[in-house]
């Protein structure tokens, strides 16, 4: 039998174009396909959220699904596609087998994620273990997404025969994922001696970013075909081959490029602008940006203050330069006087926010009267932190480093630079980090040095250790205290700030829901 | 038996508190109660959100109960109270009843809403319905929130030798919801033939106000006793009174009231300042604030520029007098001037948000000067339909008109004038809404009339209508394209909006999640 893999990258909720999008796939691979296998979801999007909700957008469903039969009548292969459907009121997450004239059963998923991202529980009831589905002949055992991760579907999919495991996914990227699911469709493959194949989705949805990456194990549980990441790849599985593997400093440079971009094309958009203050954040977003959209679609604007140092403007020029981007130069100084003359109190940490805010009001001003949308730079220790300011270089409606933390951050420069041409000046790598707000300041006055501050709030977030257990794994007590105290009141700004490409096992937001009034001591 | 019902208002995560409020109520009715009983969860407050995912905070949860089992040793009555509880490695809402030295086996929740703002399946595993808790000689029916709302739980109770019904919850405000909490009730009464008494939560959490308005019903059905809604409110069921009802208006205003005044003192701050345009919103917030907060923490600032009216100013000045809270006026002519020397092409929206923008600066540095908390005051209308700047005046570290519509608010202001003397000058309710940012503009240049307006929005959000169906009740096919494509665009801002108390059955963000790339038509 002939299958394919059609690793795509549908839209949620454009329902026409995901239609068209499946359809193309289906007619450029009906003369050398049986049976073309499509994502999780692929009708909708993963995921829709409460558009699930809307029974307009449930009927919509059903008349796509009706208009891919239509366009089946004449094709010689089939489709499985992932897509919501309604049974007797109650909606499931299904996967449907297409072929001719005919919708097999659909298969409905049993396993349903309600934790992390994931709220699954929220939109779908659980469909019962199901047979093997009868495709001309052979017995496919059809899984959708965390059907997988547990023995008892495809256990049951091989008592009832089942030749085939086929699993259709719509799993997010997050580091060290690709080999946590490889590991899953193993120990599948060793339970039921069967051959496997993992279809996942592609693209940035929000604050997701699918990674693709489907592969198909043979009976024996080896890897005989990789599909690209972060990519659309459609591939075969008899002729297919291993794609090369990746560093964790590519895969995430690439989460967050295609995070970027997808956000922009799904909300019709083109062009960014951001600041470039010399400092290694700001160069980063500009090149994961030229990477996402092009130099041509990338705006950069240096807001020099008092404060700024020469030897910054320099690397943000050069920065600039090396990434074949545009820039302009706007001192802040006259709006920091006039305000300052009209209100003269202003000091302190108020003075501080004023000249982010500042430049904030700068680039907002431009992303209106030009249409580019600005990119705000924060990374993941900043952002746990709150060392940025709210409405200041908080402005944006992306932010690529939102769930990388500082010391990736240059590990991904390095990366950058080693495979890409010097892109990152190295002064902006070796110098002491600093927001230059007030004269000679350094990040490292107020946070932890980077090194300790990201092993702490990796035990804080990613591990939930407690205060008492993160001092165990090696850290002072007070500084353990300040830093979880930082995380905690931080929650405020967090809920204001604008989405961003999950990228760890515990992003901010969606993965990692706290209150705001907290009074839990850590 | 002399049972009591502790509407108390515990604080999120804060359990050294917690654990002294029950200790507290405890020993004050200790003398005249054979059992109090307390709202689900209360040790933790409610919702605790992914504070459940941390090891260290279900163990200090554990130490509390201890704690309130030691305390008990001497006391004559017994407390029912609602706490997360681990039982090998799975996690349970729980009511547990604390008698002398005992605790009793953990009555675990059934039915885990995971719904509209709730998300306890993400957190908890489902109990077995369980049989009544032998106290003294009487079987007692505990019921954890959610299993009041179906038949089977009441019905096994029942069938196991119940005496009396008990209902511990966590149930937040929204219009309408005290009188179908009442019939839910009623119906397990009708079935059980059994009195019930409902215990809620009372206090503000983010954007969750609980409004309290526990009660109780005899055999027959009928309400015996009603406690205080939006206030802490203790009552013996022997004793109990009825609280007169309020109108719906009293109700939300209410709710906005404890919401923000319970943001504050769970975020530890106290003052609070805001723009006073003259127009309805701000003033309405301003009210909402002084009867929160006391007029002395409330701080307001008049921001003209070149199309401000000197009506509008005078509206703001009156409304400052009537409410006895302090203003002050800083226009923000010169830093316009400055900002569009510099950057002469600002027209057009820019420069109506630039207008906007620079009161947001003004307001959050003296928000950092003074340590006063900024509030937004943007109302449902505006934050469904995009009219409001993003970091202008959206800036805000709470927002209480989040969900309540403009037609709403001028409700709340005649209700407000009606009970509570003229607070709102008659000028600002019958002049026509304006933004102020250029000449002569008017909300309804931009929006159809609100009448029109909230009706077609109550349609998409509340009522989940596609846009045919939204037509059909009677409105103009362009009129609803536009406001649901406005709906649809302006999720991006919602997203970086500060809370707000919810208000109705569909409040934006924790109980409406939609993406921002949708590619749904409507």
């Amino acid at each position: 039998m002939r299958l394919t893999l059609a690793q795509v990258n549908p839209i949620v909720g454009d329902l026409d174009y995901n239609l068209e999008l499946i359809d193309r796939v289906w007619s450029d691979h009906d003369a050398t396909s049986d049976l073309i296998i499509f994502p999780e979801m692929v009708l909708t999007g993963y995921p829709p959220e409460d558009l699930l909700h809307k029974p307009s957008f449930i009927e919509d469903c059903q008349k796509k699904i009706e208009a891919l039969l239509d366009r089946g009548t004449n094709r010689s292969s089939a489709i499985l596609i992932g897509a919501p459907v309604m049974q007797n009121g109650l909606l499931y997450n299904a996967a449907l087998l297409i072929d001719g004239k005919t919708i097999h059963k659909p298969v409905t998923k049993h396993h349903l994620p309600n934790y992390g991202v994931f709220d699954e529980k929220r939109y779908f009831t659980a469909g019962s273990p199901h047979d093997p589905i009868d495709f001309r002949g052979t017995k496919l055992g059809v899984m959708v997404c965390e059907d997988m991760w547990f023995p008892n579907i495809a256990e049951h999919l091989k008592e009832n025969g089942a030749q085939i495991l086929i699993s259709l996914n719509g799993s997010p990227f997050e580091t060290g994922k690709q080999s946590t699911r490889l590991l899953q469709a193993k120990f599948r493959t060793a339970e039921t001696g069967l051959p496997l194949i993992y279809v996942n989705q592609v693209g940035g949805q929000d604050d997701l970013v699918f990674d693709g990456a489907s592969f198909a194990l043979n009976a024996q549980g080896e890897v005989i075909l990789t599909c690209k990441s972060f990519e659309e790849d459609i591939k075969s599985y008899l002729s297919g081959h291993l794609e090369p593997s990746s560093s964790s400093e590519e895969l995430i440079f690439k989460a967050a490029s295609l995070g970027l971009k997808d956000y922009m094309r799904k909300t019709h958009q083109k062009k960014v602008l951001l600041g470039l203050s010399g400092g290694v954040d700001s160069a980063l977003v500009a090149a994961i940006a030229v990477d996402a959209l092009g130099s041509e679609n990338v705006h950069t604007v240096m807001m020099p203050s008092d404060f700024t140092s020469q030897e910054s403007l320099e690397d943000a020029k050069e920065c600039a330069k090396r990434l074949g981007i545009s820039y302009e130069i706007v001192a802040i100084k006259n709006m920091v006087e006039t305000f300052t003359k009209d209100q003269p109190d202003t000091s302190g940490l108020a003075h501080e926010n004023l000249q982010s805010r500042l430049r904030g009001l700068v680039l907002m001003t431009r992303s209106n009267m030009t249409g580019a949308m600005v990119l705000s730079t924060g990374n993941k220790s900043e952002m746990a932190m709150g060392y940025a300011t709210l409405y200041g270089d908080m402005c944006g409606g992306y932010n690529p480093l939102k769930d990388i933390y500082k010391t990736q951050v240059y590990k991904i420069c390095d990366w950058l630079n080693k495979t890409r041409g010097n892109l990152i000046p190295d002064n902006v790598l070796t110098k002491a980090p600093s927001a230059e707000l007030r004269p000679n300041q350094k990040d490292q006055d107020s946070l932890p040095p980077y090194e300790t501050l990201d092993v702490i709030l990796h035990c804080l977030i990613e591990q939930d250790l407690g205060i008492a257990d993160t001092i165990k794994v090696g850290f002072d007590k007070s500084t353990v205290e300040k830093v979880a105290r930082l995380l905690k009141i931080a929650q405020y700004k967090r809920n204001q700030s604008p989405p961003g490409p999950k990228i760890t096992p515990r992003a901010f937001a969606r993965d990692r829901r706290y209150p705001i009034a907290n009074g839990y001591k850590e």
